[in-house]
């Protein structure tokens, strides 16, 4: 390759800046990859507009039936193509850069997708303190954009998903005792850093965005990213620390 | 090796005999790996003397803290060894037989254990219609253990569990929403037989398990099974045919 892929991800005011589960699986899969990419930030009022303007499919549909258009997207001008949505992003850099390292081990696809459904659905219960924690770290365009879907979905404002209290509390330990499966997946691999053991794959990309998001928008140094980090012998702030060659912003 | 290895497992009164899910999942590890094996068929009041016999480590604990022996267990004559638990069993078969086929390509243990939770997840809906089933099936001895066991941990009757109406038909509508994900799991194999593509893995263990306690319990020729066979493009049913080279029952 001779030309830096294009890498569209949602900004923020955090440090920085990236933030967003979904998009964090692609920055994962690229820095896993190893190939060359630079990020254009995108505000979500401004994904449409970006994504009909250099043809990114749709990935989903709008309440309305009308198409709905998200982040990631890549544009990569060594091929012309054009990929939204993490898991074919990372099959599309498999496919196209057989060289790096390997994203998907020969099979493992279908059983990548399981993992991804039973890692949010271990944690799903913090999903709406996870929202309103994403809201307030977005920049004012983001925000207002993201405050009106997400309160149109919950019914409710963005205030009152997780005010402080014994239902969160009781969210967040739902979440730890639903992260006990996974730590016990987890134990099977043999004690390696990863996912798959020592060797690093797209599973980390899927495992490590998840975990990045929730210690980004609450904050590193949080008491509750302190305390998270700490569950189960340590295993998600290790992990995470592991994972840390594989996070870098560009 | 030079003897075969010692299976034991649940009988009923099938023509088949084996209908366990969670010894299908040894048998099939076993016919995968394509080692020597003989069944030895243990009613379920006979399961912990011989567990204590043959040295079977206990897999659980009962209700009263005291240890849970269940099966499946092998005892290998080649090695001494004896192994209770399906993965467990998988893991000893591929450590032991190398040269078989290998059960778990490298690091995809935690894949294939998100994927057993996502595949029970997925039909969790039916499980008391499910348990009722194959109480039916039992001989005497196991049959009076299975109900008194299940009716004490449902605090129903058995025959209370799924009786025919309106929440058996919403339980099997569940289940077949459930098995969308899977489907698209299963749909980023690139076509292939098996869960992992043409290469029959410990992964077609857990899903042709899972899928052969739903067939036989019920009854290939059941209004039952042909249904759910039929759901997603006939992807159960024609997965179920695909595996059955390894559904022997030695």
């Amino acid at each position: 390759m001779s030309s830096p892929i294009i890498f569209y991800d949602l900004p923020s005011t955090l440090a920085l800046n990236a933030w967003s589960p979904n998009t964090w699986k692609a920055r994962y899969a690229l820095n896993i990859k190893g190939v060359a990419y630079k990020t254009e930030w995108v505000e979500y009022p401004d994904i449409e507009a970006l994504a009909k303007k250099i043809g990114a499919p749709a990935t989903g549909a709008k309440a309305d039936g009308s198409p709905l258009y998200t982040l990631p997207i890549i544009n990569d001008p060594n091929t012309g193509k054009v990929v939204a949505d993490s898991f074919l992003i990372a099959e599309y850099l498999d496919t196209t850069y057989p060289s790096g390292t390997t994203l998907f081990p020969p099979g493992t696809k279908p059983l990548m997708a399981a993992l991804e459904a039973g890692v949010t659905g271990s944690i799903g219960s913090i999903f709406p303190h996870q929202l309103a924690t994403s809201c307030y770290i977005l920049n004012p365009s983001s925000e207002k954009y993201f405050r009106v879907t997400r309160e149109a979905a919950y019914g409710k404002k963005i205030e009152e998903f997780s005010p402080a209290g014994a239902q969160r509390d009781a969210d967040w330990a739902k979440a730890k005792e639903g992260l006990v499966a996974v730590d016990d997946w987890l134990s099977k691999n043999g004690g390696g850093k990863f996912v798959m053991g020592n060797t690093v794959t797209y599973a980390d990309g899927i495992l490590g965005a998840w975990l990045t998001w929730i210690k980004v928008t609450n904050g590193e140094s949080s008491a509750a990213w302190k305390d998270f980090a700490s569950w189960h012998g340590g295993r998600w702030g290790t992990y995470i620390i592991n994972l840390q060659p594989f996070a870098t912003v560009l």
